[in-house]
This record gives C-alpha cells, sequence and structure tokens, in this order.
C-alpha cells in the first residue's frame, strides 16, 4: 500500500511559507508502514489539483492532498476532486452542523460562502476538525482512498495522527511498518564513508543509504517487516558491522547530537569543561548549554577576539603570540591550558582561526583553524582547513572542537 | 516561461529533512518573474525522477533539480537525465578539474567513486561550485532548459543566487514580476501587529501578509508589476504608512538580522561591545560573530554559569548574588557593568535567567530572565518571562538583548 502526498497552496510556490507538512506527513506515515512515493505542490488553481490528482491515481492507493477547504474561492480541493472521479458535490449534513457549531461556539456571524465546507463529492465521508471550520473528507472509489484535509499545520498534524493514522491502520491488513536507525559521524567526509560500506548499500530490504551535511555524514539503515521488533532485528546485525567498520566516527543514533553525547560523557565521568574561542565566537558554548543539565558540567567560557584579552584573561604568552601569530597550534594549545586554569575546570578547549571572509593570506588563509584541547593537562592540536562561508567554517570547527573532545573522553 | 521544480531525497519523503531548498527556490523565483507551477519530491530512485523530470517537460519550460548529484550510488540525477532525453554521460574536463580542485585544496584523498561527479549528459554545461565538489549541470534540449543543482541547502542557495537566476535571466521576456518587501519587528507579537495593520491586510495587490517566529513578526508587502521600479512605487507608500504605525518595532527588512542591523550601527558609531552571558549560553557572542567584520566592535566576551566565575571574572558583588539571587535584575546589571570593565568596552550586555527545563520555582519560573545593559556607564535592566523549550528560550533571550542595545544605538 503506497501513497501520494498533494499539497495545494499558491504560497508554498511563491516561497512564503515552508512547507512542514510534507516531512511531519512523511514521518507518520513511514512510522505506520505506509511507503510514500512522492510529494506534490501545486498552486490555487482548480486544473492544477485535478492533474496531480488524477496523475496520483495512476500508481498511488492512497492520495493525500492538504489545503484548499476553507471558505474562500482559492479552496478548491474538494471541487477538483469532484470533479477528477466525475462525482457530484453534494451538502454533508454533519458537516453543515460542523461549521455552525463552530461559528455559534466562537460567536462569530456565519457567512453564506462558509456553507461551502459543508459541500463534499457524493460518497464521501466527513473527518471532524475539533480546531477548525473546515471538515476534513475521507472518500474511497474505485478501490483507492482519498484524503482531504485542512492545510493550517495545527489543523493538519491534529487530523493526521487522531484521524488519519487510524483510518489508514484499518485498512493497511498487510501490516508492514518502516523502521529506520540512524547512524551520525563527524570528521569524515562522505564518500569516504560510502567506499567503507560500498558492499552494504545494494540491500533492498533492509536499505542503507549515506546522507551529509557541513561537518556531518549520517548512515540511514531502514527496514521494512510486519512488527518493530522483526525490522529491529534486521537491521541489528548490519548496524554492528557498520560500527566495527566506522567505529572512529560513529558519535551517536537518531537524535542524538554531538553535544549532547560529549554532555552526557562528562557528566558520567563526572569532569568539567571550559571553552576559549575565537574564531568561533562562542558557538561552541552555545551548542554545549543547548543541552539541558550542561550546568552540571560546563563551567563556563570566554570569547576573547583580541591578543589582548588572549593575553590578559586567559594567560596566553604574549611572545608565542608575537612569534606564532593568534591563528597557530601554539596559541589554540594555550587558550585551552588558559581557560582551564581560569575556570579551573577539568577540561579546556581553545580554538583560534579565521573564519573570513576577510582576514586570509596565503600562509594563513580563511578556512585555517587551530583546535586545541587541555585533558587534565595532555595536551591535543588539530590543524583544519575548512571551506564554506562564515557560518559553515564556525560550524565545521564547532563541530571539530565536539569531535576531538569525544575521542578523548571515549579513550579516558 | 514557467518553471518546475523536482527535489531528490528519500529523506524528505520519511520526514527526517525539511525541504527548505524550496521554498527558498520559489521565492528567487517569483522575484525573477519566472513562475513555478509544480514542486515534485521523489526519492532517490532511477526510474522515479527520471519519471519527474518526464512528467515536468511535458509542460515546463525550465526543470530545476535540486540533488542527487553527489558521489554515492545514491546519487541518480545525472543518470536521470540522461535516460529522461535518451543522452550519453560523458566527462566533463571542466568538472573533473574541479573536482581534483577541491580535494587538492583540502588536501583530501579523492576516491574513484569521486570521479563520477565528473559526468554530465552530452551538450551539457557546467555551474560551477565554489562550496562543494558536485558542480551544477545546465542543458538546453529541444528548446527546454534543465539544471540540476547540488542539494544541500548552502550549496544549493548560493547557486541559484549566483548562477541560475542570472543564467535565467538572460532568456527572461515575459516582464511581469512579483516583489516583496519584508519588515521585520521584534518585543511585538503578531496579534498587536495585525491589530495595528488591520486595514491594510485585505488589498489584492500589493498584499500585506503578517508571519511570526518566536521573537520576530514580519510583515510581507508583495505587489506584482511589469517593471521593479512600477512593483516600488507601489509598495512605498504602504511601507511608509506600516512604518509609521510599527516604528518602536521594526528593526530591519528583507535579509536584515538583529545581529547585523547592532553591527552596522556599533561600527557606524564607532563603538566596541562585550557581553556577559548566563542563561544565554554564548548565543548572543555567538550571533554577533556571525556578522563579518564584528571583530572591530566585538571585543569578546565571557559565559559564566556559576556564582564564582561572576564574582572571580566579571567582578559581581557576593553580597548582591547573595541578597537577591543569581537570576535579579541587580545581577543582571553587575554582569553587564562588569564585562563592559573587564575588556574596556563601550557597551557591556549582561544576561541572566532560566532557560529550562530544571531549576525553575514559583518565584523564579522557568523562561524568568533578566537583561542588563551598561551603556557607556547608564544602565538599563528588563524582565522578561518567556515560554517554550530551553532553545526557545535562549533565543528568545538573545533578540531581546539586541533589541534592549538597538533601541538604546538609535537614540543616541
Amino acid at each position: 500500500m503506497h501513497a501520494e502526498a498533494i499539497f495545494t497552496g499558491t504560497e508554498m510556490l511563491l516561497g512564503q511559507i515552508t512547507n512542514t507538512n510534507a516531512a511531519f506527513l512523511g514521518e507518520q506515515l513511514a512510522a505506520a508502514g505506509i511507503s510514500l512515493y512522492r510529494q506534490v505542490v501545486v498552486g490555487d488553481n482548480l486544473e492544477r489539483i485535478k492533474q496531480a490528482i488524477n496523475n496520483a491515481r495512476k500508481e498511488a492507493d492512497i492520495i493525500i492532498v492538504s489545503g484548499g477547504l476553507g471558505p474562500t474561492e482559492d479552496d478548491l480541493s474538494r471541487e477538483a476532486l469532484a470533479e477528477a472521479l466525475n462525482l457530484r458535490l453534494v451538502e454533508h449534513p454533519e458537516a453543515l452542523e460542523n461549521v455552525k457549531r463552530y461559528f455559534k461556539s466562537r460567536d462569530l456571524l456565519m457567512t453564506s460562502n462558509n456553507l461551502k465546507q459543508a459541500l463534499v463529492p457524493e460518497g464521501a465521508k466527513i473527518l471532524n476538525n475539533p480546531v477548525g471550520t473546515a471538515c476534513g473528507i475521507f472518500l474511497e472509489h474505485d478501490n483507492k482512498r482519498y484524503i482531504l484535509l485542512p492545510g493550517p499545520p495545527h489543523e493538519f498534524k491534529l487530523m493526521v495522527t487522531e484521524q488519519v493514522l487510524p483510518l489508514l491502520q484499518l485498512h493497511n491488513n498487510k501490516k508492514e511498518i518502516i523502521l529506520s536507525r540512524i547512524l551520525k559521524m563527524t570528521n569524515i567526509g562522505e564518500s569516504a564513508v560510502e567506499k567503507t560500506v560500498k558492499d552494504l548499500l545494494h540491500g533492498q530490504n533492509p536499505t542503507v543509504a549515506p546522507l551529509s551535511k557541513p561537518g556531518q555524514v549520517i548512515l540511514r539503515i531502514t527496514a521494512r517487516a510486519n512488527s518493530p521488533e522483526k525490522a529491529k532485528e534486521m537491521i541489528t546485525p548490519l548496524e554492528k558491522e557498520i560500527r566495527q567498520r566506522l567505529k572512529d566516527f560513529i558519535f551517536g543514533t537518531d537524535d542524538d547530537t554531538l553535544e549532547g553525547i560529549v554532555g552526557k560523557l562528562l557528566a558520567e565521568k563526572n569532569l568539567t569543561l571550559a571553552t576559549a574561542e575565537s574564531c568561533t565566537g562562542g558557538l561552541v558554548a552555545n551548542r554545549i548549554t543547548n543541552i539541558s543539565g550542561s550546568s552540571s558540567y560546563f563551567l563556563g567560557g570566554m570569547i576573547t577576539y583580541s591578543n589582548e584579552a588572549k593575553i590578559n584573561l586567559l594567560g596566553v604568552d604574549p611572545y608565542i603570540l608575537k612569534a606564532k601569530g593568534a591563528v597557530s597550534p601554539d596559541v589554540a594549545e594555550a587558550m585551552a591550558t588558559g581557560i582551564r586554569n581560569v575556570m579551573g575546570a577539568d577540561i579546556g578547549i581553545g580554538i583560534t582561526g579565521i573564519a573570513g571572509p576577510g582576514g586570509g593570506s596565503p600562509q594563513k588563509p580563511v578556512g585555517l583553524v587551530y583546535i586545541g584541547l587541555d585533558y587534565k593537562g595532555k595536551l591535543f592540536v588539530k590543524k583544519n582547513l575548512f571551506a564554506g562561508q562564515r557560518e559553515i567554517i564556525k560550524w565545521q570547527s564547532s563541530q571539530n572542537a565536539l569531535y576531538l573532545l569525544w575521542k578523548n573522553l571515549n579513550k579516558s
């Protein structure tokens, strides 16, 4: 059983709003074992919505339409469905009651165009909408199921969870579910990951697929099975195999973040951390403190852009700054040690580099970033050369700083 | 001339990532006067991408495909285009050079699967990608234009603006354009904004539409006209009227950010800034340093979670901490003054509060945040009570700190 989703709304085509219903619906259907093969966005136009419905019903068993159920002339989904299937629109007494009740309960005047919201294609059932005037519509026709839902995200999401999923699960006698396991890596590129697991990428069930964004690569293992337990059984050996090959880089799974994992390790090991940042400008501290409970292991940080601040606040030796320059491995180490001493922490991180777009030179180009770590007196430093714009360079630097910390927390 | 956009990526169908390229592309095409009639999302599957391209070319003049240009076996857009049009894939010497150069400049080892990124359908040109290994592909075939772009949002967006729009504008002869002007506000809620401009929300051309997210409300004025000058003429009087009504809250327009506007004012007035953050954990410093050139006015910052750090590093009076508690207006002010003194800045910001989810009490609930400002010795403090999760509370705190600074920079 597979589905296609159609999202109506000219404002999405114009980029005035981001279609957040799409990701939500995709996630919910996957969890329910219903494959979504295609999402289509079309404007508030009768012909194009009709065409989208006709395209979808050529292949999909379930056609879900979001939006276009309101009272205005721009709201055309019910008309499009009726025309596509050559059905009449009829007034649905329950839908009419719903509209009337909604207006009455809010002491609002019902205008005649709201009556349109009581129309459904003949044979359709309505889906109750507890938070708006527009009922949803459910129609079984020619062995296909059509579901029309209101577009506002809070109405759409509530109705997907409370009405659509139970309804589809009733009809889903195959009972197949899709389960994914995500392995998250950093400090390694997408093609290196792919090369390492090349032989695992051709399976049909489970499948393994790589995905990357700056500073992170994920491998997603996805299994279809008739129970979550069975799916897990199919995923586990693959996960084990991948972990063996890439163990130096896999820091977490599913919803894990690097800062969350590092925080958990710091808390477990009863260690404290402090940060001294130059080019990242507080991003590392910000990420660490996004984790609730971080105040128990994060003692604090400094953002020291100027040489004076590095000397006066962190105790960096002015001779090193002069001899090696502010962007140097020596200064990264000295900043790590400096903040560790000032804050009285077990571990200090020091970051210095050139985030750009200005400030680069042939010897020290934009993207050159040194990350220093003082781990209870043991010093580490890493040279990086990142590509991209300022915020991407900052992000990759923070990712690498947290990775260096993670690696050392795992060792000890 | 109209376009269709195809976004490839199974992770979008599964709801694992939100398709942010779609809104961006829609906005950019609209501004360039190119209608986007349909957006389609399909998985990483050769047949389905091919089918999407074939569907699109039945109607659209311009077919834009996002994603699937990476080095892995999941990356299938170039193959799909070649098969759809019955063209061979050939190695493009310039694309090969680009891939090699990218790896060389970063001292990375190029693996053989990266060579795939040098393939293009015969007759295609490449579109340079300054921030990644995957070139874009531009092909004119049978009076249609095909544009393939890498999927990672920072690559996609840069290439749309820098390569695709100039290329399409060359070919666009219709000339009706859509122009939007965005007015950005903070420190005011959406319903207050809506109430203030209620009478302006019903126009057909130009239109005015509100949109809000935590800590920010925008009003978008959109006009259709046959020239940018004409559209601007239609927008200007409306913008003037709105500015008159909401001038205390409108900090910027279009792509402006609050941190960018504040930075510009600091640079213009030749003033320096330092930050002392507790509950925001470095977020304010991070946002300020996202602006290139911020090192000329941002002297540095501290993240002081503990009382000891507040006392020893910022010179906060321990008696105040004891008498009023760390989350108090007095401590916010003392942090602002402390960091101003330590860094030798003209302006100091101090933030103390409870970001949650733990640490709240009936007297001092989660979301209580004090923001202190020491503006050349003049003290201001603002009490806030924010709702939402930890990161939302941090974000709103940073937004309000920058707003307080912005207001005072405008006054002086």
